[in-house]
């Protein structure tokens, strides 16, 4: 992904608080009403918390919804904390429902209550209703507004319906419901507008209409509309009754969190790390991952431990151990990331498993007698000893392969053991290589001592 | 992303094989029907070639469009060269132009010259004009599809052009142009149907469409989409003539081939590298990063030099050096991977840049604290020198702090040379964490080496 220019945001912001600074609100409000909901959320976050608040004061109640639904937890209840609850259930009770619940969701239990307190009745149930889901469900990203008709209405009532209900101009299906509510199809707007009026609604319904449950993970949603081209998806109970909708636009924010917690996850962070979370909290995180990884980096030690007399006796072995294993951890970077990823797509199956492997270690073989090559002619030509150049290249070749091994069965076996392939593979491969990389290089060394020194 | 379960693409090409004995096909042709696409296209890949081609003259010629449409480079060019040129040329008349245009790229160019020549000519116009367009531009994902209206036309007559056209049911969107066919407008279905019949489109046109040109590049364009939550975006000509539009499916299935690109360029393999990929291709592209990574393995290699003479006189120092390289490495990993994504999200500004390297510093700094302790006491419990366990703890304390200074810093510097961030942070960052962490370590024991002993 192409960086978004992050000189905009600061520039932005500069220019925001020069607006401030003047004794008229007039010019700030008509720049205000000019940008887009996103930026501003990018550009407050660069401002203090003052500033914040009194530019927030400035924006129309419904470009603040927008603007809170755009801001990363940190700096939303940062805001939030420093507005008045009043303002606050104002905002609210403005914006979508699914996108209020979400800034309910991120504040602490008995401020969220307050501000429900003071939303009406109803709005304040609708958003209870949608907390009690899961963040990442169908249930949490769906939103209770949709249009529905009944499956004995003509086309023509339903698009009357249509013009009557007060949902957005994002409602591009009609959905086709029976006497007790459950859902029985769906009717994509432009063929309803390409009908005979006095049809009946259900003759011109599809009846395969993809629903998912209030329950289903954010991730199985995204796969149904990216499989199936889907504009959006119903969510319905366990009895067929329609509950919401997702549309499209949410689901695109869903792939680019999951995105974003791939990338993460093989880095060994939290999913949800940002560059705006308290210290502390990523310490506790990071720091489990690191401690996790020390059994593994005292594996590789005690390898090296084995042959203290050879290094003792030869200490430029010392030297080329930082080769064989940075060498070797690389190419086990390049076949997990690979591998990895293909399980996260399903291009790896049962039947392709093994062609697959043996693809790896093909390549693993060459790039390893190429840059073993390469590497073991340096050695000779920079200590004058050949035979140490041929122990490392041979070193080499043999560590490459194991990386291709490592590399493609630690995320396999992950995934046959039920554990998510991408987290843990990397330390566990780099600990492969680093062990198996010493193995042989020291290992040859010592069979080889007497003809190498 | 949790995988996709592929055990089923496994089951149904075997169930598929078990069709393809029976004397009668149409047990074959039924099943055949109510597998989605993306399925079939999986399954395929496990199939022979031989089988592959029965089991595809079997498909309606829609289907066997839809098909062609999500295969991978690789298979579907296997496929095609099995299959006869006038049945290629009669299923890609029946599919969508973009779709075909994409089948036809994959192909040399001879042979997508003579299936060109085998469509009907304003077929192969239409693709050849979508070919001229680069592979990942906004010209390359668009479909010439799309409905436009005049702007002195009234909602009624829109309805009716609508209602006539040919174009499928994923037209939400009307854009509305000018006498010289220059785009001035957009009507979403939604308006249209609540309009009053008489009204002219453009008064009830949104002027503020947003368009792109045909050399967009299509992350931009994906980032518009998600920006704006869109749901197709027009193409239009330096002049503002429309040329086509990009529907948000074409734009979801950029967002997963960016992520997996992303995903690639950290672990240093091409962004379209494949399991199915001709090795010979990936042997080429994995080995010229192999080469540009051991200079930096080398730069390690002499500063474990240096200190040969101490390593000489106390060899257990090797034993502990791939611990303070690993468990720094893994550290710098964690801060480049967070810090590389947050330039991707443009969550990283001019304005926050030292407050974030601030954070990671911090973060460093606690963690090295922590996992320095824990790793020296290890090491004196297990070497009964309580020295190298201060030693060992100092060296790590130290390279985590690098790790955080590298992992922040690298990509930065990157970033200002204009330079994708992802590629390359890794090997500079993890060759900072090894030659400084060998640097801290050894240069630390070889002052001390006296009282080490």
């Amino acid at each position: 992904m192409e960086p978004i220019e992050a000189e905009e945001t600061t520039g932005l912001a500069e220019e925001l608080r020069g607006h401030l600074a003047e004794p008229e609100a007039g010019r700030l409000r008509e720049r205000l009403a000019a940008i887009h909901p996103a930026d501003l959320a990018r550009a407050l976050r660069e401002l203090a918390v003052a500033e914040q608040v009194t530019l927030f004061r400035h924006l129309p109640r419904d470009q603040a919804g927008a603007v809170l639904a755009e801001m990363d937890d940190q700096s939303l209840l940062t805001l939030v904390q420093a507005l008045d609850q009043g303002e606050v259930s104002e905002i609210l009770d403005r914006m979508p429902p699914d996108e209020a619940a979400d800034v309910v969701e991120t504040l602490p239990e008995e401020q969220a209550e307050q501000i429900l307190d003071r939303l009406p009745e109803a709005e304040s149930e609708e958003i209870q209703g949608l907390l009690q889901y899961g963040e990442s469900t169908a249930g949490g990203i769906m939103t209770p507004d949709f249009v529905a008709v009944h499956e004995d209405m003509t086309v023509g009532q339903a698009l009357e319906h249509l013009r009557k209900s007060a949902s957005g101009e994002g409602a591009f299906y009609v959905y086709v419901v029976d006497d007790h509510e459950h859902l029985v199809g769906v009717a994509p707007l432009r063929r309803l507008i390409t009908a005979d009026p006095a049809t009946p609604v259900h003759a011109i319904r599809r009846p395969d209409v993809i629903s998912v449950t209030a329950d289903t993970d954010q991730e199985e949603v995204a796969r149904l509309v990216t499989k199936h081209n889907l504009l959006a998806v119903p969510v319905v109970s366990r009895e067929n009754r329609l509950l919401g909708t997702i549309t499209v636009d949410d689901v695109i924010d869903v792939i680019h969190e999951e995105a974003t917690e791939d990338i993460h996850k093989l880095g060994g962070v939290a999913g949800d790390e940002t560059v705006f979370d308290a210290p502390a909290r990523s310490v506790r995180r990071r720091l489990v991952w690191l401690l996790i990884n020390l059994p593994t980096a005292l594996v590789a030690a005690t390898v090296v431990g084995l042959f203290e007399e050879s290094i003792r006796a030869m200490a430029v072995l010392a030297a080329f151990m930082p080769v064989v294993a940075g060498i070797g951890g690389n190419a086990g970077i390049q076949t997990f990331t690979v591998i990895v990823r293909a399980i996260a797509l399903g291009d790896l199956t049962r039947a392709n498993t093994r062609k697959v492997l043996r693809r790896e270690v093909l390549i693993g073989l060459i790039n390893g007698a190429g840059i073993g090559a390469v590497a073991g002619l340096v050695a000779f030509l920079w200590k004058g000893n050949a035979l140490l150049g041929v122990v490392l290249g041979l070193a080499m070749v043999t560590n490459m392969v194991i990386a291709a091994l490592a590399g493609t069965l630690v995320p396999m076996a992950l995934r046959l053991l039920k554990l998510d392939p991408a987290v843990g593979t990397g330390v566990i491969v780099t600990a492969c290589t680093d062990s198996f990389g010493f193995l042989s290089f020291l290992g040859l060394a010592t069979l080889l001592l007497r003809f190498l020194q």
